[in-house]
Order: C-alpha cells, then structure tokens, then sequence
C-alpha cells in the first residue's frame, strides 16, 4: 500500500447527489485515493435534520447540522445543498480557508459565479463544477481545456432533462402536454412544482455558465432570455413532425459577429430542429450538448443530464481533480472573464421561424400576408397553405405555415404583432424559431 | 494588456496538424496568452526539409532541420512529427530538460508510453496528448479527469475516419468496398497505401490509448486483437441492413468481472450494432466514443476524428493546459497504472455473433447445424433459413443466418470450423460479433 498524504473532505448536503458522493467516496476510497494521489478522507457531512430519511445509509457519526466547523480545517469542500443561501455563503467561507471547492450549484453559479471566482482567484483556490451544467456529462473542462485554444462559435444544448423528457414523449406518441406533465411528475420524472423545468429557468441557469465560459465572459443570469415549454401542444408537434422537424427545448449560446465587433447571445426557448440534427436525435431526459468551434468544427457531448448517482459521477470527478491540485502545490486556474463580450439583447438576434396563422379563406389574403412579412423586413423561403374549414354559408379558414430567411428578432415580433392586427389574419397559432441549420 | 510570463514554444514538425498549429498559435496569440496566464512564444519550429510545400505560411526565420537547440530550453515542446523515431528520443530529451509535452503520436504512445510516462513522472513533467485518440475529440480529459471517480465499464469507439467513411458509404449506396475505397483515395479521405486505416492497425493504437487511461493499466498494442474491414463485403451490408444492423469498425476496451478478480479486453473488428444505437448514425468520417460508467451511465461524445485544422484544436487546448500547469507550478499529474489488470486474449472475450451459412438444402441439415452449435456451448437466439437456390436436378442451396446467445470467442470460433468440416455446409459466409445491446 502507498502511503498517501491524507486530505480532510467536508460534505455540506447529503440529498439525491450528496449521499450518493458520500457512498461512492466510502466504497471506492482506495481506488479513488490512486487516482488523486491523496486519501480521501470524509469527515463531516453538514445536514439540515440528522433524521431525514435518505437515499443511502450514512454513518451517523459523520452527520452534524453545524457547517461551520466542518468547513474549517477542511481541505476540499463539496456543496451540494442547493439554494443561494447559506451555500454562497459557506462556499465563500471554504475559499477563504484555503480549501479547494467542488459543487454542483448552478442556481448560484449562474447568479453569483463572478463573486465566487474571483474570490478564489484572489487565494489561489480552484472552484470545480462539472456537475453544474449538464449532470453527468463532462462538458466543462471539454470547454475550459481541451477547446482552450479554438473558439468556440455556438453552443446548442438540450440542457434539462424534465422538458426534454416531456416533449420527447409528445413527439413520439402524439400526447398533450398537460397529460404528459401529469405523468411525469407521477413517474418522478418532473416535480410536483414543475414551474423550474418546463418554465426554463433550469435551463436559463446553465445557459449562463455554458455561456460563460465558452464566450469568456461573465453572463449575468438577466442577459438569458427565456421562454418555456407550456404553449407547446399537440398541433405544433405534429405540424414540426409534418414538416420534418422536432420540437426541443434549446440553450443556445451564440457569438455575433457585427460591424460593431463582437457580442454574444444566450437564450433558451423551444425550437424546431431538423430530425437529422444529431439533438434530434437525443430521447428521453437525456442531456446533450453541441457546440461548433472555429478549428474543432462539430462536436457533441450526450449522456444523463441527471438523476443523483449520474451527478455523483461528475462531483467525483471534480473531487479527484481537486486532490490532485491540493497535492501538486501551485495556485488554481482561475476563471477567464477577459473576453467581456455584450450580451445582446433577444430583439437583435437573428434566426430563421416557422410562422403558423389562421386566416380567412378569402382572395389576396394570401398576398397581404406576404405584403405585410415584405415591409417587415422578414424574408419568405416557403410558404405551406392549407383550407381548414371549407367556406359553407360562413367564412372559410385556411391555415398558412410560413417558414422564413433569417430575420432579426425585432422585427420579426413587430410583422408578427401586425399580421395579428391585420384583419386578414384570424389567429396566430404559433410562432417558433429553427436552429440547427 | 497584462504583462504576462513569456513561454518558450518548440514545435517538432509542420505537416498537415503542426502547420495548422503554428498558423493559429500566431493568430490568436493573444487570445492564447490570456486563456494561458502566459505568452506562448513560438521559437521555432523543427522540420525535415525547409523548402518543403506546407499548408500555411510559416515564418522561415523559424524553420530548423536542427531540433536538439530548440528542445534545449523550451518550456513546452509539441511533437508533431509522427513515427516513432526521432519522436521517441525528442520527447524523452524535452521531458529531461524539464519541459512539458504535447503530442498527436498515437503510434508512439501505444507502443512506448509507459516508459514516456514513466521519465515525466520522474521529473515532475506533463504529458499531453488529447489529439492522440479521436482527434478534435475531447475525450482524454473526460476519461482523465472527469471520470476520474467513477468506474468505467465498457468504451465502443469509432476511432478511424477512413474506415468510418467507407462503411457508411457502403451501407448508404450498397457499393462494394474496392469501389468505395477506390473513391475514397481520389478524394483525399483514404490514402494511397491504406493499410494503416482499413486492417484496424490506427484504430488498435487508439484503443490501446483509450483502454491504458479508462482502466488504470498499461496496455501493450500487442494485447488489442485486431481485425480490419476488408472482409466486408457488400452482401454482408446488405444482410446486415435487412437484420436491423450496421456495420461499424469497433475499437471494444471492456472490463470483465470473473471468478479470478477483474481483467479487460481490448479489441478492434467490424462487428454488428444494432440501428438505434447512438453508434449507429455516426456519418462519413466522423468519430464517436461511446462510454459506460458505473455511475455516470451511458455517455457519448462525437465530432471529427481527423483533419488538419480540427486535430489542431485539440493540439491548442493541450498547449494552454501545459502553459498554465508550468505557470501555476508544482508537479504535474503522472498516469496512472495503479490497477494494472490482466489483457484477456481474444478467445476468452464474450459477445454475441451472427453467423451466416450456406448449407446443402436438405432434411435434417438445419438439425445437424443445431446440434454442432449446442456441443460446442454456442445457444441459438434467432434462425432465419432461406433457399437460395432450388434443387433442380443438381442439390439445392439454402441460407441459415444464425443470432447467438453470448458465447466464448474460443468456442465459437472451433464451433464454426466443425460447421464448416460437418459436410452439410457449403459455406461459412460470415462470423460477425453483435455489440451494443
């Protein structure tokens, strides 16, 4: 047996992740202690209530529902409590006691990562949080090291596993979402308070730190527009099937390049993609990450986007990478921000989209719409009409899908407000952006 | 501009990937520097002859035949000549002079790894090598560092391009494999002398690699069985096709649980998958590396697994890597071989196979192949009996395409040769191996 130095390692949480890091860091100790070069030792897990039930038995003596002392003295910290508070501050606490810090707290990170980092970086310390953007999925040191020397031009990702699970099911058994939702939830596939998964705002969070760091530069959480999945029923999947494409909930992290220099925007919303998009491809609540680099190209990243034993996988990992740190001496690698780029603004993005309207089955409606997308600055490139509703004493309805050219969000918003307004048009039935080629 | 720490650069070659390397070490050095806490100075640039033709402009100012001057003194050497002499003798002599290393050699480190690995760790260096195994891929560093507290079970990699190319172009046109191989040379995706790509030789080095990092074990080439894809024929796709199957190169890196402790197996040969694995839809020349975690489940990663300016990339994010571990000091992270398990020999591997028979069409022939197959501890999953030609005046020929149960390579194997001794087979068409379900 090697002799290891030994590193003191402080749990605060143990829930779905945080008991399973604490049994795999008991069953594999010696085997982790190989591979870090350090033994691992487990001296304390920070719990709320010591008689909560749990996932995994926990040696009760490691239990203690006081932080504080735990986080002194310890050489890596793993926060997995979840939450900005007391996480933040705990974390911060840990950093300015010389640990290492490990987490997988995107809510905090994507609100108060710059402070953490930099925090850090003043001491030296490293802050590793793989399992923050897409459960067990390595992507973050993909990003941070192996594509340290490309730039990265777009990131498009199928970040949460819950609406991805739901519109997968939609799309394949022609379900409604309502129902789909119900089912989840029994199956425990979505919570009984979905609002943070099907609303986005799960996703918007790893959007940031996705964003973050591949655009080195620090994405505030309010420069994410967001839009959820809950106007998305039955007609538009099967409209997206009809024409070949799928409907997913997408992060997308994007770099513009304008005549003003460079800006970056990040949004999340459902989008039409191809069916032979490799994200299209991406079943159940799975997670997937694609990301385009000027000299790499394409390249995809798939695997559980959750689930507690999956995350405990990428927590380990970070573990190790810690211990190794702490063993080698040096001081961490901070964060790049230097990059700085502005967030733009959704108004100013440019996509193309899929137009659905209902309109009167009438002569020269069809024309007016086209005059009206024509002033609007937005560009036809197909146009799909069907009668709906023959006309039979009243007014006929025929249904017009219209996909365009590129256009800017703005005013692509404003034609769409005026097609509404326009007499002709009885009813925008949705309107949804296409990514993916 | 931050004043940063300058760091001496030697390059070892300006092929295809060096020059694309010293072409965007140029353009975006001052990107690099900030992502690297460092400068990356490029003092030169080690080739075999100066007025060769070269992909991008280089500095001749910075060209040498001589490299032993510029490996002297260099923080950071990157070898990008290939073969295994000089390259072996550089890399040791810059390890030595207490630079850090980056390397695309998958040739070399398959064969003399261990002693390369074992001089860095002597000394405290890092060894780079992220482009060695499935090109712009990221997937060292995941099976370094982010998998490094979890368990890997099973790696199924399409590592070779060339072969990826030509066996999904068959299965998509139904033309032979002369044909497209042929085709292949004229556009640049196979070379003139093709040996290295189509007998599995690449792919073998790759899995060495991959199967040394993911299992903790040096893993000698000669312990990777390897078959190549010249035996594929165009009625074994298209048999493949009409069973739900498609034909892939496999690099298999497996660990095997027995009664005697564990072991792996590593093995290169075109084998069955069925459609719905995510293997299956990887086009053209691209790579994948499917991953099996104890913890982190099921995980792939996909992109392009050549090119000069994608390899590039991955060569990029190695040089940061090392920038910032000789900036941030200390030692630097050895391989680790700490489980060294036993190389099982391909006839103790287990998998399922497809056999396909051309057998007198006669009563008792399907018995008599039933009854071989069952003394020789193969089980039967699925028959399918066709007749090929019917007996009209001379004896009529019949297919039995036979889906097996798992069954040891060693009995199978000596099944098929009694088979193909028992006088009712005419022919042993195919032994193909199932993998991915």
């Amino acid at each position: 047996m090697t002799e290891y130095r030994r590193l003191r390692v402080a749990l605060l949480g143990a829930g779905a992740v945080g008991s399973q890091v604490a049994a795999l860091l008991r069953k594999h100790g010696d085997e982790l202690a190989d591979r870090a070069g350090a033994a691992l030792d487990l001296v304390g897990i920070a719990v709320r209530d010591l008689d909560a039930p749990r996932d995994t038995d926990l040696p009760r003596e490691l239990l203690t529902t006081d932080p504080e002392p735990l986080i002194v003295g310890a050489d890596i910290v793993i926060e997995l409590m979840g939450g900005i508070e007391p996480a933040r501050t705990h974390i911060l606490a840990a950093i300015n006691s010389g640990a290492d810090v490990v987490t997988a707290n995107k809510a905090l990170l994507a609100t108060h990562g710059p402070e953490i980092f930099e925090a850090a970086d003043q001491v030296g310390a490293s802050v590793y949080y793989e399992a923050a953007a897409a459960g067990a999925i390595p992507i973050i040191r993909p990003l941070r090291d192996s594509l340290a020397g490309d730039r990265v031009q777009r990131i498009m990702g199928i970040v949460n596993g819950t609406t991805n699970y739901i519109l997968d099911r939609m799309d394949r058994e022609g379900s409604e979402f309502s129902d789909v939702l119900a089912d989840a939830q029994a199956l425990g596939y979505a919570e009984a308070d979905p609002t943070a998964d099907v609303e986005g705002y799960d996703a918007a969070q790893k959007a940031a730190i996705l964003a973050s760091l591949a655009f080195h530069t620090a994405v505030p959480l309010d420069g994410v527009h967001r839009e959820g999945i809950t106007s998305v029923d039955k007609q538009m999947m099967d409209a997206a099937r009809h024409a070949g494409y799928v409907i997913k909930l997408l992060a997308v992290c994007e770099r513009l390049t304008g005549a003003d220099g460079e800006s970056i925007s990040v949004r999340v919303y459902p989008a039409l993609i191809p069916r032979e998009h490799p994200l299209a491809s991406v079943h159940g609540a799975n997670n997937a990450v694609f990301v385009q680099a000027e000299a790499a190209g394409d390249l995809m990243f798939y695997g559980a986007g959750a689930g507690g034993v999956q995350t405990a996988s990428a927590v380990l990992g970070d573990i190790v990478s810690a211990a190794r740190r702490h063993i080698a001496g040096g001081v961490g690698v901070g964060e790049s921000t230097r990059a700085n780029l502005p967030v733009v603004p959704i108004g100013r993005v440019t996509t193309r989209y899929q137009i659905t309207l209902e309109v009167d089955d009438e002569p020269g409606v069809l024309a007016t719409v086209a005059g009206i997308l024509s002033e609007g600055r937005v560009s036809i490139a197909t146009v799909e009409q069907t009668v709906i509703r023959e006309s039979n004493g009243e007014p006929g309805v025929a249904r017009i899908v219209i996909g365009t050219h590129k256009a800017v969000e703005q005013d692509l918003s404003e034609t769409v407000d005026r097609l509404a307004a326009s007499g002709v048009v009885e009813r925008v039935v949705s309107v949804l952006r296409v990514e993916g080629n």
